[in-house]
């Protein structure tokens, strides 16, 4: 049985005493940052996770979406954002990728963001006398998923990577959590890329630096929790109470037992994810936008809109 | 715990043993047809259900989508509904009410099939000669959902009921279901129009004939499963396997506890839910169409499309 | 040949020099308020709008969507329907109207305002005790039009407001200008409800104090322009130039021969209507709640969202 | 003044007598198909339109929207595509590129059509043994517009060319026409690929063998007419009747006079361009679905829904 969580936080949680992971956790009003770093391999292995750093935003408020507390969100993914972008120059070529199917509506997270951020490579190319102080070029790119392009994510990244050699990635996505509160108020920042099989979508091959020689930065949200693992939780909690754990193997049997037969790839998801998704990406983008443009963010709106 | 589900035919498998039901089931190539007919108060009481008959037409394959399906579950739904309407004359006034929320993906079928039904009560208003033989005066509405508009939808529906004075209404809803293998496959269809608290949104006044003074035929969908329901599924077969079922009250507290804890209000739902309710939205709209306009069907269409 | 428009600022610039009218402009910072007021007969017939008050806001800068100018038009129009609803008592029961057809973009105004006005009528009705302070009871409705539903929009609106009588309606609709500069960057307000025929849908019966018995306050944004505006234009233009005047009838046949063979129904309208629709909903029910709510507009979002 | 069509057949009728084109038409029920070639560089210049071969299919009566029309319209255009592709194998490897912007109605068609297209390479890649029989490998593309995405177009076609390597591209896009009475009931092909400064979106790259090193079969609808277009026709008609025509430069400064003061960047299109959009992108779809997989359609559809 997989972790079916693309968090490291929860990963982590679930194996809380395994060496080679540091983890620090800074409190604001309402908002909470969680540095997890998995620097040995065993970890790695073990979390389901690449070697990096893993940055949690856990605002739990958001459920009840106050207005400032989705710029003050906006603001500190911004900060982070910019911290793991230290080495990049104020005016490198960015590209913003947005993974997932667009029509479905928990997987479109990362295409929604990607219509949002503002772009700005033509205007340079074309126009370049129009900025006069360093900024940002940036592109953007919706590459849809396998099932209905018949194309490997990673291909149609590469493809374009190739085209217009950007120095950097910032990859969104949505993700899977284990638990149903993390949706809408969690964003996992990351420095090791998407690693194959994880995402909504499961991609097959990475978007990582070894798979397109430029660093990518992963920005996901959690949207979706596999019903999957509502069953697991409810063996292991029944086991807990009844002191069957000395059975490992028939709790096993009969979690798959109750996922075949009742419930095959469902998904467990809020009833209101249209708004949660058209909010969140809102909150991403916005946050993106910050980080890449700072103190030009009105100038470039104004241009570009 | 409540039955979580608006399907007769469901909550009659989980007392299968009750007086004053009959059930008989009709099979055709991949479609079966199962009649439920309650007659006894004891037996409404138990299974949650109104007293009257309930519809089930089944038909797995749909869940791959099989064009020609399509239009055979759409042909029996019509025979089924011109059963149902054997009463009422050719040229009635019929009222389709799209129940639910529209902006909720799985909320959305109601409104999506009262898009699509063809509406001819205005062309026979004001061109009179422009059907020349007996046929149906047909109105739509989408009400919209108490938690969106501020008003009861059974006030909405009885206030236009009371401007156009319908003979009948047609009321199409999305339901919830016990079994995540019955999304996209079921339709339901009664005379007892729609009951106070069911549906995916929960009316809290019923749209039946003592409400409204003429009859109500419901038509629904089932498209999401209660997360609860699979918290109590998987508790009681491990309770058949473990033979725990001794100690039926500490079942429902863990039940309880797990819902509590990881699920809120969460729906189970495929992923691919928006594809869904756009296939059984044509569906039940070209059930409805052809049962109320039979051969002068392709007439309507052009002259209102 | 009509005058294609809903403003009346434009009926006015057509018609300048009758008596019956008074106007009056206020000019601030990016935008400026037109307030003009028909008080003749005469005046009405010409103009083709009924007797009462019509306040235009325009703000040119909107088309390049500064976000700031957002909020000050939002503002802006927060006043001025607030001195229009000088006499409404802060308690009182409001009716929003969201006025067109949903699935034609430049026609959805009204049912997206309507979505994204606050509700708490039912929040007031059950539970009295959320807000121990006077503050309005609103209810939203978007009755869809003639074409999809087969039923007057009036008679939906008189069949809600005959069961949840409100004190005042507020009536939100596309219009129809004569100049394309003007789309997305007008708003009309007016205290004289909504006449027949008027709207890009084109209502048969009117939605005013003199058809349901209640004050109807009508905001409206010009969402398109009638393609047959545009040949009247370059004819006259034309006319002009080259001293045809003489002849108006021949200009007349012409143009009745252009918009035929050329244009049908045609409308003219912005390629990203899409998005204007979106901001200009946003800042219409923004609008409307702080109107409606004023200083306890934060609390009622936070319960209602 | 730009001819301000994408159509072959509208740019021939403004130019009839020019050497170096030929043109047929081939007579259906309801439908008709006008071949025009262009061989000579001269009426290309003229004509603004590349050297090659432009089918027309016309179908009048496709603006009423009746369902069997629907499917013969498909039929021709699958007919005409399999023409064009008489020299591809049966089993070669082809792109779908939906081209335009998928967040204004009118431009999406490129788009709504990629996302309908059955993609069958990752099937043939990853399971071969699912056809043993020679079968297209399909994959498709929805690139985006520089304004969103930031990269041309033509980059991210190459990119993806470069890394998938395909037999031939089947473009996909939203044209302009001069004629209202188009929309809709028209759709050209071409062998030509698409031309730098064509469609809705206006390409900078063109998209053609030139540019890629593979055949490129462009599909085209009319789904705009520029408001431009409007004012010279009635220009030119007033022209005509009046007996202007000596001052043919007037003409024209008048033209540009009234463009600019009324019309800016302005489109014209029917009220209900989102369901014209709808069904064209079906027709498309399919038609390009049954030319390239023929009698195995139903197979393919099963397996990939």
């Amino acid at each position: 049985m997989g972790l079916y969580t693309d968090l490291a936080c929860e990963a982590r949680e679930m194996n809380p005493s395994i060496e080679g992971v540091t983890e620090e956790t800074e409190n604001f009003t309402d908002i909470s940052i969680t540095r997890i770093r998995i620097s040995g391999e065993a970890a790695a292995r073990k979390l389901e996770k690449s070697i990096g750093t893993y940055i949690t935003i856990d605002a739990p408020q958001l459920a009840s979406r106050p207005l400032d507390l989705f710029s003050n969100v906006s603001g500190r993914l911004s900060q982070e954002l910019k911290k793991l972008m230290a080495n990049i120059p104020q005016n490198a070529q960015i590209l913003v990728v947005g993974l997932g199917n667009r029509s479905i509506t928990p997987d479109s997270l990362g295409p929604k963001v990607a219509e949002r951020v503002f772009v700005t490579r033509h205007v340079k190319q074309h126009m370049p006398e129009a900025f006069d102080y360093p900024l940002a070029s940036v592109a953007s790119a919706a590459p849809g998923v396998l099932g209905s392009t018949g194309i490997e994510t990673f291909e149609v990244v590469r493809g374009i990577v190739e085209r217009i050699s950007p120095d950097l990635i910032i990859a969104v996505d949505s993700l899977a959590s284990r638990r149903a509160a993390r949706i809408s108020t969690t964003i996992q920042l990351s420095d090791t890329g998407i690693s194959p099989g994880s995402g909504v979508g499961n991609l097959r091959a990475g978007l990582n630096r070894e798979s397109l020689g430029i660093p990518v930065i992963a920005i996901g949200v959690p949207l979706v929790v596999h019903a999957a693992t509502i069953t697991q939780d409810t063996i292991s909690m029944m086991a807990d109470e009844t002191g069957l754990h000395s059975d490992e193997e028939k709790l096993k049997e009969l979690a798959e037992k109750v996922i075949n037969e009742k419930l095959g790839a469902m998904i467990v998801t809020p009833k209101d994810i249209d708004t949660i998704v058209k909010d969140m990406s809102g909150i991403i983008a916005d946050g993106i936008n910050t980080a890449l443009y700072g103190e030009h963010y009105e100038d470039v709106r104004m241009l570009i809109a």
